[in-house]
């Protein structure tokens, strides 16, 4: 694509979904003087609190899509299972990033893994399973236990089950709703980790630096920075992402949650097209962070400097862990970011708190 | 005041004024997962854009004051040239902070002037110009050449005049419309700096590391951090902040502008009660920023830490400076803020950038 002039500042973002990262993109949209349009099903959505304009009007609604399409100038999305049909419907008359082209793939599990291996990048063993005639060789591809994965629509754990037999793979298969599946092996890994990366229109690519992540019940609860990830391992990491994102011809933040083995091996766990939780922790600690550099890379702004000014430990708030934001700020190093939900339920993500410490001793005012 | 409860997150920020300070302080209010209502004459405001809510009405319309606040949990205003009776009123039904006794001195500079000499703070000399009969006892005060100022309302260099001789000083007064005024003094300062300070309900206070301020035409150019300001003299601007903002029973962040002489004596400017220009920088630099510090104060929570990670200079975008957005972000450490405001008209605030730089040798990523 040739290069495309920048969007300046005063234009309306599009962005398709209403959560809290649709909150955040917006909040950084502002900062920079652009107005925002968020398109969502759900109403008093965490976004739309925040953005300039809402739509409230199902994925499927082509009139509603119509006009919203013609009301702002550049389009993203903040969440992959937005309907490929919407994009391909709203890409007609504006430009969407990332490219639907990123979304068709980083929505099907199967998909991803075999970019992975067609640029040579490790993942765990799989296997398609998309009939109860593929359990055998599925299984002897990945070895038992492994995990049963729908290829679309998961995320936070949903959509997943651990099988240890062909019978519990047939089992998990028809929970799971018989659908498109894939089989994973189990990767014995030491840290899970995350690169957040940026590429720009004109192909610049930027990372921040490489959190360390911690998940309980699939849903990610803690990330660190730094890593324990040392050495030779945070230079494949880095690469790896920056491959992915260049044969995708990325525009915008992604994530690549990658397993990093204790033999320095890192392999590609799953392409998040989007700006990630994992990712929070850079709105306190960084020059830059991961929703203005967003913003930057859809615009075609040039990326801004990702260099970190704090240690942190990002925590995510799941459910009631949110009546504790009090207790957190007695820490005035606490950074706390809650998302304006007001239905508290297991398992919602409502918030999130960075805690900051120093890097080098801290400059505290004179 | 006895220490109230703290305002939860999910309550609404009532914001009196619609400019780019109160666009500032509804971002920093999402962030932490308040609403926000902003109550401003203008539509289409900065500030309205990015607020959960707007009330468009005139600051004597008790018809949509009355409703603004019973719609709010809490007031707070974002120029000190509100109508003291738009903040009298609404404070019947719901807290004003900072409040009203202080916004009445601020709005005075004449009492401002007082307020620092009865607690023995230096000022530039004065004298208060309210008829003609004032002239030669308020010349003789301060010496000549002197700046004639209106009381009230003044701001950006608007309302006031230098002054040479007495004939000066009657046309000057009748130039700014025979209303009350005060005649200063001139300081010989080597330079200008601002006390960025927070104060909470229950008496705890905080400052920022001081900036150093260039104006021109009235108007502040740049600030930057740390200033030239060295040793006792920092001490004792801090100590002058302490001091007025204790005295005032301050809630909330505002700042304290001085002028700095040779000799090491500083002197009080003026107050403004608010987030100020001079602190823009914090956004970008510090852990926590001047618009988070002055909603935590408001809200009773903990103030938070203001350990500066960066130095900065910040830079105003005033009138058609702000064509030059583009160029600014060549470099990746400058930070762009603009305010929404689509009309560029000459000496209008429009938005300002933050050039960081390490304190120590700064973390690049990995």
């Amino acid at each position: 694509m040739a290069n495309l002039e920048a969007i300046a500042p005063g234009a309306t973002i599009g962005i398709l979904g209403g959560g809290q990262l649709g909150r955040m993109l917006c909040l950084a949209a502002a900062q920079l003087g652009y107005r925002t349009h968020i398109y969502c099903p759900e109403p008093a959505s965490p976004a739309s609190l925040v953005a300039s304009q809402t739509t409230v009007a199902g994925y499927d609604n082509e009139v509603a899509l119509s006009s919203f399409a013609a009301a702002v100038n550049v389009v993203t999305f903040e969440f992959e299972n937005i309907p490929a049909e919407t994009v391909e419907f709203v890409q007609q008359s504006v430009c969407v990033s990332p490219s639907m082209g990123t979304l068709k793939i980083t929505q099907d599990r199967l998909a991803e893994k075999q970019l992975c291996q067609a640029l040579g990048i490790p993942t765990a063993p799989f296997a398609a399973v998309s009939s109860a005639a593929d359990f055998a060789v599925a299984a002897e591809a990945t070895g038992l236990p492994g995990i049963l994965k729908t290829r679309r629509m998961g995320y936070d754990g949903k959509g997943q089950s651990t099988v240890c037999s062909i019978s519990e793979l047939d089992s998990a298969w028809m929970t799971l709703g018989a659908v498109d599946c894939i089989l994973e092996g189990i990767v014995d890994f030491e840290i899970e980790v995350s690169v957040l990366f940026a590429r720009s229109q004109s192909g610049a690519l930027s990372t921040f630096d490489i959190p360390e992540n911690h998940h309980r019940d699939g849903i990610l609860r803690e990330s660190r920075v730094p890593s324990r990830l040392a050495g030779a391992a945070l230079e494949t990491a880095r690469d790896i992402a920056h491959r992915l994102a260049a044969s995708l011809d990325y525009v915008g933040v992604g994530a690549v949650e990658m397993f990093a083995r204790k033999d320095g091996a890192v392999l590609v766990n799953e392409i998040a097209p989007r700006v990630h939780n994992s990712g929070h922790w850079t709105i306190d600690a960084c020059a830059t962070d991961q929703f203005e550099q967003h913003i930057r890379a859809i615009c075609r702004l040039p990326l801004g400097s990702t260099a970190r000014a704090f240690n942190v430990v990002m925590a995510n708030l799941i459910g009631d862990e949110t009546d504790t934001w009090r207790s957190r700020l007695d820490d005035p190093l606490t950074k706390l970011h809650l998302y304006g939900k007001s239905a508290v339920r297991a398992g919602r993500k409502m918030g999130h708190v960075t805690t900051l410490s120093p890097i080098a001793p801290l400059h505290d005012p004179e």
